[in-house]
C-alpha cells in the first residue's frame, strides 16, 4: 500500500473565549478540538462522512475500512490520498480517496448501505436490526492474555495521559491506545470521536504491519457495542476502558471471547459478567 | 398524536462483576446501562437503528423524527407504537413504529438515506459532504436570552445530578435536561448516547406541547456539531454543556444564532468565539 504524505491539521484551533466565574467575566484565548466532516470515497464514490479530527486520516481510513468490514485485509486497499479543503468552503473538510479491490467495491455497493456518522458515531447505514452485526466471530486465542503482566492495565492507565496532548489542550477529545503485554503504550491516537480514535489506532497497526492479536486496546471513554465490535473484528484480545461499559458491550465481548475491562484506573479495574 | 402505553425497561441491568484492586479481587453485583438496538420504522419501512437505552422511546422517536428533519412538526406523526422484544432474540431489541404524513414518507424515501446510528451517534445516512446540513436556519429571537437569570447556568449545573439516577447507578449514561429562565430543571432524560438523550428531551417537549424557544438545553457531555444542529432545528436558543465544545459546534452555533456555553459548572462557564 502506498503511503502518501499528508499535511495534517494540528487537531486544535484557537478561539477567543469569555470566561464567567461567580459573576466576573474575562476574555482569553483557548484551544478547541477540530471537528471536520471527513468524506470517505471508495473507488470514486463518496460513501460515508464522519465527523473527525483531521489528523492521521490515512490511518483512520484504513481502520474504518477494516473495522466496518468494507475490506477484509489491509492489502485490499491499493491506494489512499487525503485532501484537506480549507478554501472558502462553508466549513473546512477533508476527503480521503481510497482505491480498493474490485470485489470489496462490488460488495460495498451491494450492501447498499449509505454509511455515515458524526462525532461520537462508529458507523451506520444499518436500516434494520437484521443487518446489525450482533454475532461477532470469536477472536483467536493466541495466548496473549496468559502472558499479560498482572499490573499491565494499571500501567496503561498511568501512561495514557502523557499521550493525550490534544485533550490536555482542549479538554475534549478521546484517546485510543495500543499497549503491549507489560501495559506500555505503543501507539496512541486522539479524536473528537472515540470510534474515530479507535479506527485511527487500528489503521496504524495495519499500516505498520503490527499483529492486532498481540496487544490490547485502552480507551479513555466508556465501552459501547460499537467499540467492542470494531476491536473484535480485527482479533484484538482485550479492550480496557476508563469508564463504564454498556449491557451490549458486555454481551458482545462475551460472544467474541474478548476480555472487557472497565473503570480501568491506576490501581483498580472491573470485569463484568463473570461466572 | 395518540400516546400509547409502553412498558419501559428500567434502563439498567444487574451483572456480576469482579473488582480488581491492588492485586486483590472480589465478586459483587453491579448495575450496567442498557444499550439496545432500537429500530425506527416509518409507515412500515425500517429506516434506522439506533443504539439506545430502552426507556422513553416514544419521546425518542418524536425527537429523532423532528431533529433529523424527517417530519416538520409533531402533528406530522399520526401514531406511534413501541414494541419491546426480549424473547429469545440474539439480543433484546425494540421497534418503534411511526405513522407519518404521506408527504414526509415520500420525502424520506426520496432522500434515500439509509440512516443508522450507534450509541454515541446522532444520525447518519450522509453519503457526501454536500448532504450535510452545515447552514442551519437561525433560531428565532424570542427574547428568552434577555430574560435568562444571571445564575441560571450555575443553577442548572447544580440541579442536574439529582436527575441522573441511571448515571448514579451505572456510572455510564448521558443526560439532557430542559431548563427554564431561572435555570430550574423542568425535564431530564438519560441514555447511553448523548444524542439519544437530547432526542428524548426534544420529543418530550413536543409531546407536552412545550415551546422549544422558551428554555435551554443542558447536557452532561461535550458539545459536538450534531447536538447543536439538532437543538437549532427546533429553535432552542441556548445549549450548555458540562464539557468542551468542538470547533464545528462553535461554528454552527454562531451561524444559527444559538448561544453555546461550555464547561458549565456550579460556579463558572465559558463562551467561545466571542468578539
Amino acid at each position: 500500500m502506498e503511503q502518501l504524505e499528508t499535511d495534517d491539521q494540528p487537531g486544535f484551533v484557537e478561539r477567543q473565549v469569555r470566561r464567567h466565574r461567580k459573576g466576573e467575566t474575562s476574555i482569553a484565548a483557548d484551544d478547541v478540538g477540530q471537528e471536520w466532516p471527513v468524506a470517505l470515497v471508495y473507488n470514486g464514490i463518496s460513501h460515508a462522512v464522519m465527523m473527525c479530527t483531521p489528523r492521521d486520516l490515512e490511518a483512520f481510513a484504513v481502520g474504518f475500512s477494516l473495522t466496518e468490514g468494507i475490506v477484509g485485509r489491509g492489502s485490499d486497499i491499493h491506494d489512499i490520498e487525503v485532501f484537506f479543503r480549507d478554501d472558502g468552503a462553508v466549513v473546512p473538510h477533508a476527503e480521503v480517496h481510497l482505491q480498493v479491490v474490485q470485489q470489496a467495491f462490488v460488495s460495498l455497493k451491494d450492501k447498499r448501505r449509505a454509511l455515515a456518522g458524526r462525532t461520537g458515531c462508529g458507523v451506520c447505514g444499518i436500516e434494520s436490526i437484521e443487518l446489525l452485526d450482533l454475532q461477532p466471530e470469536r477472536v483467536p486465542d493466541t495466548g496473549f492474555l496468559a502472558r499479560l503482566a498482572p499490573d499491565a492495565i494499571e500501567r496503561a492507565a498511568r501512561e495514557l495521559p502523557a499521550h493525550q496532548q490534544l485533550t490536555k489542550r482542549t479538554g475534549g477529545l478521546h484517546a485510543a491506545a495500543w499497549c503491549d503485554e507489560t501495559g506500555a503504550v505503543r501507539y496512541a491516537f486522539e479524536d473528537v470521536g472515540r470510534h474515530n480514535a479507535l479506527d485511527k489506532l487500528i489503521g496504524q497497526l495495519i499500516l505498520r504491519r503490527e499483529d492486532t492479536t498481540q496487544g490490547f486496546v485502552f480507551l479513555s471513554s466508556r465501552a459501547s457495542y460499537e467499540l467492542v465490535r470494531k476491536s473484535a473484528r480485527v482479533g484484538v484480545p482485550m479492550v480496557a476502558t476508563i469508564s463504564a461499559p454498556t449491557s451490549l458491550a458486555i454481551a458482545i465481548a462475551k460472544q467474541a471471547g474478548l476480555r472487557l475491562v472497565s473503570f480501568a484506573r491506576e490501581n483498580s479495574f472491573v470485569e463484568y459478567d463473570v461466572e
